[in-house]
């Protein structure tokens, strides 16, 4: 696959999935929302269908959107040049920064009239419910783990054939979609579930780089533990697909 | 396509979508229904599904139900004439305003004891949580342009082919309810997601017109948003997607 | 398609449809239950996924599982003789006497701790929010309305064949089941939606003669309602389609 | 079917099941999650998505990752050896307590900050919301005989053929999962719904095993219901099946 089309498709998907799964944080945590009494239910179908349709438009380049699962499928098999996995990873972070900047625009007044500084940061990025590094950590490395070893899982049900009409072959993406519902639901509580360094890392840096009326700290110390938790979680789901999700 | 086929069908399919699309509100907000603490969540629903039904119904013309979608699909290259266009908006808003009359009937004896006259309105039209024109209409058009670009990728996933049965061809209806769903969820926080002029303008204009008691003003200052940012949305939403969504 | 096959298919469908659909009424409004919070969103997944179990079971009859069903799809030109209406009927209102028995059986303590009459009464049959024969009929028509017509447009949406896997197969019940969820969800405010006779008058048969603790009266004066509006509906439904949704 | 196979199939799916659905009980029970309030819908779709995925990493072996559905299946005329259904036994049991235990890993600090030494258990294994043998066993057997029943009915509905995109062949896991949340949602108010001895009595050992703080009782005078009602209520189901539901 072309480089070109690699970061291109890698930025629209994840700026979508940014967009829309950040959006219902926003929407969730913000001052004078429609959906502020929405519920974690809510909040779980939001980034669960935001994957759905970043999937959906990243289809040239198979629709990755996190850098935990470009390496958790090339750990499992799957062929990616070292350079390959440099422009999937540059698409993910300036995908999921666009999308940062996109929920902050769609927000604007709610964020000038949000007065805690917290909710401001929670729409951008992860924290922990109770803070411990060693504890945090291992939450992510399930989850991740969780989320490459069924996607892995996902591809080998069945063979591919392209002989279906359109609306349905939209509803490939949607897998995905219930499996990040279902992490979030069942293993979001303790860190809130980044599952994704892209998806935790660029929004951070977008929060401290916009200019975001009445905007706290950007948790700097926190940072490293959704981008190396998801990266080990990854990693460690794509390798025992290999042994346990033989091809049928 | 012949134009009395789109007319009839698209007048079909976008009466049920706003039966069932402001029906939920209704339950939501006027008193004494079954519905009354449902939640934010579950308006979200009962609009996805709303779109779930109104398409299924509208097969023959394609299913626009939306003139911001009609004009996004011919920005995206979809050969539509002139008058063809005409004709899709005419059944979209004409099938708006019979799906308002017919909430309204469905819902009578809730709008006679609902005592505040913004809840009525609120059933038919969106408005602003925060009001402010350049905001609203910003956050109208990213809404409307997710809606437009995604549909195009649904539409560029696979090929098409018919071979099918009948129960699953009806489930190529869901991918675009889920979209709805998501983008109410994240992105309908600030002005209630119209993202379709017939949506907000039509049934606005049955407020305006049917004898509902207690009813007052129908907030026409706002009455432009909802149909100029979902204008421009919608076509930008369809030129993005020529160099961004590649036919596979 | 002979007799026996239909009255005994949906005999199974429907009590399967009113021991899930009545169970879900029954876990919200009765004493000491761990779902009694749930709220109206989860009434109407538990009724639409209600219908997905009763569609799937069956199959063999083409699960039409209500009298206004059967009705709607006759007026709507499938070819139905007077005696398998007749059995498709008494199927219909004895599977769902079995199922509003199996609820009882399944929730015997519960409704024995259950201080509020009412609330028995509500697990087995509906009732308005607003008692008014005329406005009450009217929502269950336009109601039984959109069912009906809606189920005739899955049909036309596109051609039978059957080569799919299984479990995918399985997923033909899924547009049915989320059709309910959303009339549900947008009409179900004023009455509780009926929209199927035997769903009605069946389990408040089965109110009146089992020996539940403590019930009071089984609200008779309303029992016709929502067995003449689905009626009603269901045929317009049908009626409707004819013209309005072409076969393809 | 070897017998490798079917057990390191079957630990692993069933690992998946526990750890997505037990996490979902943990979110919702525990003292400090982000999904505290997250209400019984959301438990229901936790259980309902977890066998989605569990189902999905087991596909090598049929994934009934529920010894309630092995006999079932069993019962309905599947061929399985008496040495094939003890492998199968030994994977779930074997999986779900793995599952439990990752359950534990994952909310470690949610557990060590929990008050109540009830909330602990109920993460683990189910509990009647009115104990009663009787009426407990009734309502799991009630439960099971539905989850068999319809389980054999989807693998009735149409033939198998595995021409489709891999994206929608994982698809197949979703009606099951559907199936599980009207399950609960319905009949689980009772009982919490165990519906599988491997989920309850796994977890339970967990329970008592691991080093838990503050951990009170494991209940071990409930423990034989949600072995046996599942057991008698999953050959029922099987045997039921065999009448009911004609090969088509």
């Amino acid at each position: 696959m072309d480089l070109g089309t690699i970061f291109l498709s890698e930025t629209v998907g994840t700026a979508m999935l940014i967009l829309l799964g950040c959006g219902v944080v926003a929407n969730i945590a913000l001052a004078k929302t429609k959906g502020n009494a929405g519920g974690f239910l809510m909040v779980n179908f939001g980034w669960g269908l935001a994957v759905f349709a970043g999937v959906t438009v990243a289809y040239s380049s198979g629709a990755h959107l996190n850098p935990a699962v470009t390496l958790g499928l090339w750990a499992s098999g799957v062929e990616l040049s070292f350079t390959q996995i440099l422009v999937y990873f540059a698409g993910e972070f300036v995908g999921a920064f666009i999308g940062a900047v996109l929920v902050w625009l769609a927000y604007k007044q709610h964020f000038d009239d949000e007065p805690l500084a917290a909710n401001k940061l929670g729409v951008f990025s992860t924290g922990p419910a109770i803070r411990s590094s060693a504890w945090n950590l291992i939450t992510e490395i399930i989850g991740t783990f969780v989320l490459v070893f069924v996607i892995v899982g996902f591809g080998r049900v069945g063979d591919v054939d392209l002989s279906v009409p359109a609306g349905l072959a939209a509803l490939g993406a949607l897998p995905v979609a219930l499996l990040v519902v279902v992490i979030g639901i069942s293993l979001g509580g303790p860190t809130g579930y980044a599952i994704n360094p892209a998806r935790d890392l660029s929004p951070r840096i977008a929060h401290a780089v916009l200019p975001i009326a009445g905007k706290g700290t950007s948790d700097w110390g926190y940072a490293w533990i959704p981008v190396v938790g998801p990266v080990i979680g990854g990693i460690l789901g794509g390798l025992a697909a290999a042994p346990l999700l033989p091809l049928s």
